[in-house]
């Protein structure tokens, strides 16, 4: 028999135990597709005493060198999550000509292209595809089946956290805070949900997939990021009038040239796939020259689907179809400014009940050469102290960001519009 | 300079000419890609002196010979189509030791156990990815990215053309044969449709997916059949009324162990994702233990994409991420009868209109344990000669396709039923 492929696990919470459970549960079928055995040599973990949904006949180690200097170890999965320990876990993992396979978005969204260098360096190889989406094949298929396409397009909802806010919001009429709640009772928010409702870890995903898809590198930083906190049951309420859903969009495009990267909330139309992707699933959706459009469907996240990606990973080392660090840096690309987009727009304002003041809007938008598509104003509403107002729903053509945001910045300014409820971009 | 990618091209029609075009125009990033340059030695094609829609620059052949005896061939791209003589040339090429690229779901459908075993003994690769979908990864993922998980179901709109006549009768009210026609001229359709509307091209597409999920060889001839030539706009129309669209399934799923394999009309929920798949289109949900549910969309066919997944198997053998024959015979597994088959069905008959004839109908299937879901009848219909009929609509809930057939071969027989206009399955 073949000396078996020593794995080295750092990390056994939630993705971990799914990992283990998986080369555990599934060893004759690994073995049958590897030509050897599986074998998880050691697993690096805080607290060796926490008690384990799952039992490992392996030592915990608290120790990385264990596992790092362990010459039986081939493959090191990294799955604690979170930039430190684990990225300099990673590197020295490849340091030590290790093959690495990780689960962590943020560390390949922030360092992929250090980490990639130096496995290139080492001719080892980095597999994440668990670092995005989850169960849903996209690193394997951008690396290998669209490799003949000039990408052009990436729009994808990639954080099944507020992707179920966003469902219930406009299922059941909540608001955000007690669709927020209800996320977090049911184990899909964490306790501190900033991560992923101001969209840092749908940024982290964007730059994993816009840096594939274009060949050169996006930090994270670089991407234009709105959260779903501002979105509210009125947007939801009319954007639905007007035929779209509410989505945190991912979107990544080659415009002229340039990349545009920029995460927020999106209307989408109705009858799309995009809309269709309701609660804790997640969708890709890729433009290429030569396939067009195609899109990929699934669960984001949890323990098993992730495990999926990981152990496929391990299967394509094990059996040497790597794939991973191979990256083509096809060209160099300059990213492109948020004020250059173009976009349409849906805005929504609270204004005094009064005459005049729909033309008075309607010029500061007309002056800037932005275009309204539709108009929707309800019967009266209250502001504060019992004043009389307006609620007045936007839609306008393609129109200039810069255009649309100089055009906010002075309606703010009259004396006429109380609040400007929400700016949100209108995805075609 | 290392030595080029030979590639020998068998055809050259509407794939041929893309793939064709795209190692021309993409010359450049390919050898990127790959490390060296691509280079199409030679094309064999019927009638040399035909005006192509590609300027090659390399020789025309018409004796396959030319390409299968050339030492520069590394790699042989079959996209002549149909299955003699391609079977033929790709076991010959096989033989001399090249590896080979088919865009062929007839030979692979047929014949793939017989090809992936000779290129398994010569120790060369045959990729597929081209023959299912088009511009949608899917051999890809379920050789690499699925590979973690027990599949336990695979649901495909895998037929172009026919979706394309199912959604104009759906959008526009167009009858099949106008929806045909239509489908013709656009080019969508061949002259003789056979192979699409009879459902033989979703046969062959379901019997290489269920091979390759199932890792046991599933032959087309075993799964059972039937063409969208039946569909009237009728049932289009009710199966709007009652929630539904209509769709050509291709459905393989494990049951207690046995593989039960079908393509036919259904009725697919409006809300689900499949049900968004319109016109040309196809898309592939596959189910899994670890991932849950996932689905693949994008174009099913053409030039472009088509050549989209010929060039990424090129790319992958020319990198040596061999894909193709790794091909893990899990488990030998056993064919499930039709007649086992567990379903919930739509029923539209048109019966005379008298009294009594509702309940000797639900008295035939309530005797066979066939419970309804639902009952549709408007008001009278006029048959022939002016006898005044109904028109009965019927849902069940799930049932045995052995119990529903005995009950129509039974209300086929009873002299108030004039016609049973139409069985169909509901997917859930």
């Amino acid at each position: 028999m073949s000396r078996p492929l020593g794995v080295g696990l750092l990390g056994l919470g939630t993705v971990g135990t799914g990992v283990a459970r998986v080369l555990l549960g599934k060893r004759d079928a690994l073995e049958r597709r590897i030509g050897r055995p599986v074998q998880i040599t050691s697993v690096l973990v805080r607290d060796p005493s926490k008690p384990r949904g799952v039992s490992l006949e392996v030592p915990l180690v608290t120790d990385a060198r264990a596992i790092l200097d362990d010459p039986a170890v081939d493959i090191v999965v990294e799955v604690i999550g979170g930039e430190e320990p684990a990225r300099t876990l990673i590197l020295e993992a490849i340091e030590r000509g290790k093959h690495v396979v990780t689960a962590n978005k943020e560390v390949m969204a922030k360092h992929g292209p250090a980490i990639l260098a130096a496995a290139a360096a080492r001719s080892v190889s980095v597999a994440y595809e668990a670092s995005v989406g989850g169960g849903i094949p996209l690193i394997g298929p951008f690396q290998l089946d669209l490799a003949a396409n000039e990408i052009t397009s990436v729009v994808g909802i990639v954080n099944g956290t507020t992707n179920y806010i966003l469902t219930r919001m406009t299922e059941s009429g909540a608001s955000f805070a007690d669709a927020l709640r209800e996320a977090q009772e049911l184990g899909y928010a964490e306790p501190d949900p900033t991560n992923d409702v101001e969209a840092w870890d749908a940024a982290y995903k964007l730059a994993i997939l816009a840096s594939l898809a274009f060949g050169a590198p996006v930090m994270p930083e670089q991407v234009w990021r709105e959260g779903i906190t501002q979105v509210s049951q009125r947007d939801i309420l009319y954007a639905a009038e007007l035929g779209y859903r509410i989505k945190l969009l991912a979107i990544a495009r080659l415009v002229n040239g340039q990349v545009e990267t920029r995460v927020h909330p999106s209307l989408v139309h109705q009858g799309s796939m995009l809309a269709s992707v309701d609660g804790s699933f997640n969708a890709v959706q890729v433009e290429g020259d030569l396939i067009g459009s195609a899109l990929f469907y699934g669960r984001g996240a949890g323990s098993e689907p992730t495990a999926s990606a990981v152990v496929a990973d391990l299967i394509a080392l094990g059996t040497s179809a790597a794939r991973g660090s191979r990256q083509a840096a096809r060209h160099a690309v300059e990213l492109r400014a948020m004020s250059q987009l173009q976009s349409r727009y849906f805005l929504r304002l609270l204004t005094l009940d009064r005459p005049g003041v729909m033309a008075a809007i309607a010029t500061v938008l007309g002056d800037r050469g932005i275009s309204l598509a539709s108009v929707v104003q309800k019967e009266s509403v209250v502001l504060g102290d019992d004043v009389p107002g307006a609620e007045i729903v936007l839609t306008t053509h393609v129109a200039s960001e810069a255009a649309v945001q100089d055009a906010i910045a002075t309606l703010r300014h009259m004396p006429v519009v109380k609040t400007v409820g929400s700016l949100l971009r209108v995805h075609e």
